[in-house]
């Protein structure tokens, strides 16, 4: 028997993975979701049919989230996840001593429980006394809190769907209300090479380039996302994500990453032309 | 009608894209030569199946080959490439007016043939008078010449059919004989995601190692090859590729890309760990 799960990354292109076994297909409130085990990329989950992790390549994802706004800001204590149910960014901040306690925002619990059931690579921190986990939308979750958070780390799904809201100037006005005064926003930041993606990727820039004095885009290699060319976003609103890198800091903690250097902390920033090209006209000064 | 191409790039992994039109499919002495029309990444290429290069793309691969080692080396005169029968190195190399003499080493005349009838993006140079075309095995004309060369460019095909002796011991020293003392060799040099292909890339980098005292690899974004995530190998006799990069030199050019820039060539010396760990044991000091 051959069993494949099949992804359209565009109406032309097809990421197909063989799939040993389904584990799980559930319908929650607001999603779809799926756990497939499979060969190539051992268990992954989906969401509405689009990949959110593998079990081989989600450290990719989870270190760029994480390790590069650490690097940078150097007193860290209150950090605030919207989405990332499936527990990897608060697996990468537990970590971290210095941080004292974690929000977490998922807007559906069933994504919670199933990571918790099938996928304890990703969830082992989610007990961790320093997190409180708030079944809330995202959206709605940041219009309270004011100067409150050092980090808020924006773990979304695609710009449509449940996750549609999260790429919004209101959301992203309220992330920097929440963050106090040196405060970074990280986000998933879509990829930069198929048209329609693109398309969303300048418009979610410009919005953050709108709420925050510093906003730049940074990248890494995710084979299962579309294109594998995947960016995210790091907003400041007074750390500069290289010339305030800390390499000796971050160094001296010997946290062993299988993605994260500090060198490649550097060269993340360091886009191609196309992309710089995309961004610029709506990028801010620096 | 729905038309698709479809790649494994293991055998639990594919691609497929959404072809409009098959424009010519013809059988060398060498391998089998498809060339497609598709709405996603327009005109495309590919060998015994393999994608080549594709019109939207092949841009990144091209640009990464040559502007690499341009960017380095002060005075290149001389230049061998080996494969590469797109033209597509060729052009990217003819946009330098210092290059005097260019000798393109392709074992298959259909490739250049079938090239320069569908793909005029790429073959556009071939005509430059500083280029000679010599149909010939790659690995045996490189037995002959001494110290004639200041930059090879290897643009091989996969480490087996009629790439496999690209890949070998015997090839990579007659390179290194073939180069003056300054010399410069770049090689496409597999991708480190999937398994076979990091075990590829990993013998390819051992082999480089014994015949240069300076070898590094470099990455490159190329969403159309496995795992989207590329490697190149840069080897060399004397020159580092970031302490000895120009960036004054090169920007002073006014060359136009849509990759490649001289901040994004010291990022792509910065590889993810997990990659740093796979060539680690066979780097060379430096």
């Amino acid at each position: 028997m051959e069993l494949w799960f099949r992804e359209a990354h565009t109406p032309n292109v097809k990421l197909s993975i063989r799939v040993d076994k389904q584990l799980y297909s559930g319908q929650s409130e607001f999603q779809r979701i799926d756990v497939f085990d499979s060969q190539e990329f051992g268990r992954f989950l989906t969401l509405d049919g689009y990949m959110m992790l593998t079990e081989k390549d989600e450290f990719i994802y989870h270190e760029m989230m994480v390790h590069i706004p650490m690097a940078v800001h150097p007193n860290v204590k209150d950090v605030l996840v919207i989405g990332g149910g499936d527990g990897g960014v608060v697996r990468e901040l537990c970590r971290y001593p210095e941080i004292e306690h974690i929000d977490l925002v998922e807007i559906d619990p069933q994504v919670v429980e199933v990571c918790r059931r099938y996928l304890p690579f990703t969830t082992c921190s989610l007990d961790d006394p320093r997190v409180s986990i708030h079944y809330e939308d995202g959206l709605r979750y940041v219009r309270t809190p004011v100067e409150q958070y050092d980090l808020i780390i924006v773990d979304s799904t695609d710009p449509f769907g449940p996750g549609e809201g999260l790429f919004t100037r209101e959301f992203y006005g309220n992330c920097s209300k929440a963050l106090r005064a040196d405060g970074i926003m990280v986000n998933q930041h879509e990829s930069p090479f198929y048209q329609e993606d693109a398309v969303a990727c300048q418009r979610a820039h410009k919005r953050i380039v709108e709420s925050f004095p510093l906003a730049k885009v940074y990248q890494a290699h995710i084979p299962t996302y579309p294109s594998g060319h995947w960016l995210f976003g790091f907003a400041s609103k007074k750390y500069h994500p290289l010339r305030d890198l800390d390499e000796v800091r971050w160094n001296a903690r010997k946290l062993s990453c299988k993605y994260y250097t500090t060198m490649l902390h550097k060269g993340a920033f360091y886009i191609p032309a196309y992309v710089e090209e995309l961004l610029k006209n709506v990028e801010s000064a620096d």
